[in-house]
């Protein structure tokens, strides 16, 4: 009989109460699969007085998730505590010294100290696996590195924080405002302790350096990503994005480009009929393009206790079978430092603005375009009560540059009443 | 410097030709993936003339497949020919026997001989893999085997020919029967040699076969499927189906119940908005549902010389890094003899029948429907210039051996005056 895998638990929160539950009921199951037993021998968390609604009475117990991170009787370390400093960071790298392998859903650890923590798990001949750390119970990391591995990745983009989702196809179906969702969320417990973590791109952007690192073979460059969050996106531009066939998603885009590498996670609009237009709720989604396969897309829950327990133990089941991969997908000495590209590539954008309602307004707003080299796809002017009209226009394929100088130019007519909302439409 | 992993490809059509470019044009991103330069030996195809738009000089021919298994210099066996039985089985059998791992593209020898082979593999410590049998370019049997380890899999379920779906989606959009686009797809090549390996269900079926395999751990067991082709979906239908919110889709489902293992593959009714009624054209779509991560859902290119080269390339990239697993997720010995259940599990059916027109014949249809326990969600009579009137009826949920009880009924009234058309609806 072989030796059993066993496994010391740091944070018991939602997520660390799901693993040990999956690892109770389908203790069978998983010892048919992977060849070994899988046990929990020692859990940490920081209140051992609390009901968790699961029997924790034959584990050993530790205050200290260091100290739980060095224990003897532990082959893995699994950190479900969260947070990129702190307790989190300490334990896993006292895990690597001691020489276990550790397995995390901590994406903000992993976006900003990936590079150092790969570096000290390869040398120590351990690895970090991370698959609950992006977009919950979809198996994206696995997918990226090992499914797709014979391909050239070109575009990695994806839908991958659930609230955030969650508010903007809420916006558009009630018909609300920003705000009045945002308390719904809040209310609902929908939100992180920190919001600006959802709703600022945070928490997004740290998946997006995650996927970026194993897609283009480069260092997790969190500080890289352009990062725009969901606060100004109106129930108007909803609306009027959603008339022109578009729904407005906070999209993260990762993209090799001639000037670097391309990291964007801003809110942008996606046609409506496009698998990530009918994105809805707190479902996440993964687009992957790659030279061979073309584009495969990933779609499923992006939280919750089962579907990111359920990440937890698919890596659980590697280390069990024995599948060992490097942490992005190749030795840490080999990714790159790429540098984040200056402009992003060119694509087409929606712009709406309110126009004075005089003769040849429109003819104006036109022409600055024309001048700066953004061409028109299509316009809509609305009727309207007041004394302005409400506008919108979507170019074709122009860079942000451009249409910046165009946005520009248009402060100096007399004819544009507000400051121009411009989006991005990434093309799906 | 580690020794290269040495391929012997076995087949060159449009696949074989793909993975020879993909190892040519990417060796140094496939070796910093792996750690290990990956070459081709040797190659085995019909006709050596033939140019197939890649360079094969420096390879070794064979023109004996078997020969190319056993050559000293090859490493792993990729068996791109097909066929479940003759030059594929013997060469993949060979080359287990002579101590060589495979990696096959052939749905049909792992749906009908994949206990035997598996066995064979094991004995002997070698691995067998097949991502590109199922799905083309989808990682779906990655996912299903290793990233939802830790689920006890409820359904699994998928679009998974890509020529069928291109004929509903067709037959749909452009308003056109089926033989008009059956004819159309054999003149665009969509076709296989024997077309009814499509059109009948039974490629998609050779591939539920080997899903349900490692979703149930269950020895594969395709006899045990029942297959309906979709030869005999009318443009009517698929109109209609529309007009109450659906698709027709030829759709594969493997599911547990308490009285065995349900495996069906037949036209069902999907709701039209879901990510399956939405699937246009060639595109496959797998949907695997687990205890712990609710759903996930798979959608990529279903065929193609990329994209099925993409999937061969992730099995040799997963054997250069030394993931080896067992050929179904778990050893062959334990795999179960699942009986296929008697009856399917209740569901709602779509019917359509032509009525007499006249007085209580709809009353007629409803008493004999509900005499079998059937009851009514909605129903529609449409207006007519003839003596039938077209009527359609979508049941509650219930088992297909009440539908038909009530379909036997039927004919014994006097009012039906066509054969109904019953289609099962999947709840997705």
């Amino acid at each position: 009989m072989t030796a059993a895998l066993r496994l010391g638990i740091a944070g018991l929160g939602t997520v660390g109460a799901g693993v040990v539950k999956i690892v109770r009921r389908q203790a069978a199951l998983l010892e048919a699969r992977t060849g070994q037993r899988i046990e929990i021998t020692a859990v940490s968390a920081r209140d051992q007085s609390k009901d968790r609604g699961v029997n924790l009475s034959s584990y050993a117990w530790e205050t200290d998730p260091v100290a739980l991170a060095v224990r003897d009787d532990v082959d893995v370390f699994v950190e479900l505590m969260g947070g990129s400093e702190g307790p989190a960071k300490l334990a896993t790298e006292a895990a690597l010294a001691a020489g276990k392998d550790v397995v995390t859903a901590n994406k903000a650890l992993l976006a900003i100290h990936g590079q150092a923590l790969a570096e000290q798990a390869e040398s120590a001949g351990r690895v970090i696996r991370y698959e609950a750390a992006v977009a919950g119970g979809i198996p994206v990391i696995k997918t990226l590195t090992e499914g797709l591995a014979g391909n050239e990745i070109t575009r990695v983009m994806g839908v991958m924080n659930g609230t955030c989702n969650y508010i903007l196809t809420r916006m558009e179906s009630a018909g609300l405002g920003y705000n009045t969702v945002f308390d719904e969320a809040a209310a609902l417990g929908y939100l992180e302790a920190d919001p600006n973590l959802d709703v600022g791109g945070i928490d997004a952007g740290h998946k997006l350096a995650i996927l970026s690192a194993i897609a283009f073979g480069t260092k997790p460059d969190f500080d890289g990503i352009e990062i725009e969050g969901i606060q100004n996106v109106t129930i108007e531009d909803i609306r009027q994005a959603a008339d022109m066939g578009f729904r407005i998603k906070l999209l993260g885009v990762a993209q090799r480009s001639p000037r670097g590498l391309v990291q964007r996670m801003q809110p942008c609009l996606v046609p409506a009929n496009s698998p990530l237009g009918q994105l809805e709720g707190g479902t996440n989604m993964v687009v992957i393009e790659g030279d061979a396969v073309e584009q495969v897309v990933l779609r499923g829950p992006g939280a919750g206790e089962g579907p990111t327990a359920s990440a937890v133990l698919g890596d659980i089941c590697d280390l069990a079978r024995g599948l060992r991969i490097a942490t992005f997908g190749q030795p840490a000495a080999t990714l790159e430092d790429a540098p984040a590209a200056s402009t992003g590539l060119p694509a087409p954008y929606y712009l709406r603005m309110a126009l004075a309602d005089k003769p040849g307004a429109l003819a104006k707003v036109a022409a600055v375009l024309g001048e700066a080299g953004v061409s028109i796809d299509r316009m809509r002017q609305y009727s309207h009560d007041d004394a302005t009209a409400p506008v919108l226009i979507v170019t074709h394929k122009t860079t942000r540059a451009a249409l910046n100088q165009a946005l520009d130019a248009m402060k100096t007519t007399d004819v544009v009443a507000t400051v121009p909302v411009a989006l991005r439409i990434e093309q799906v």
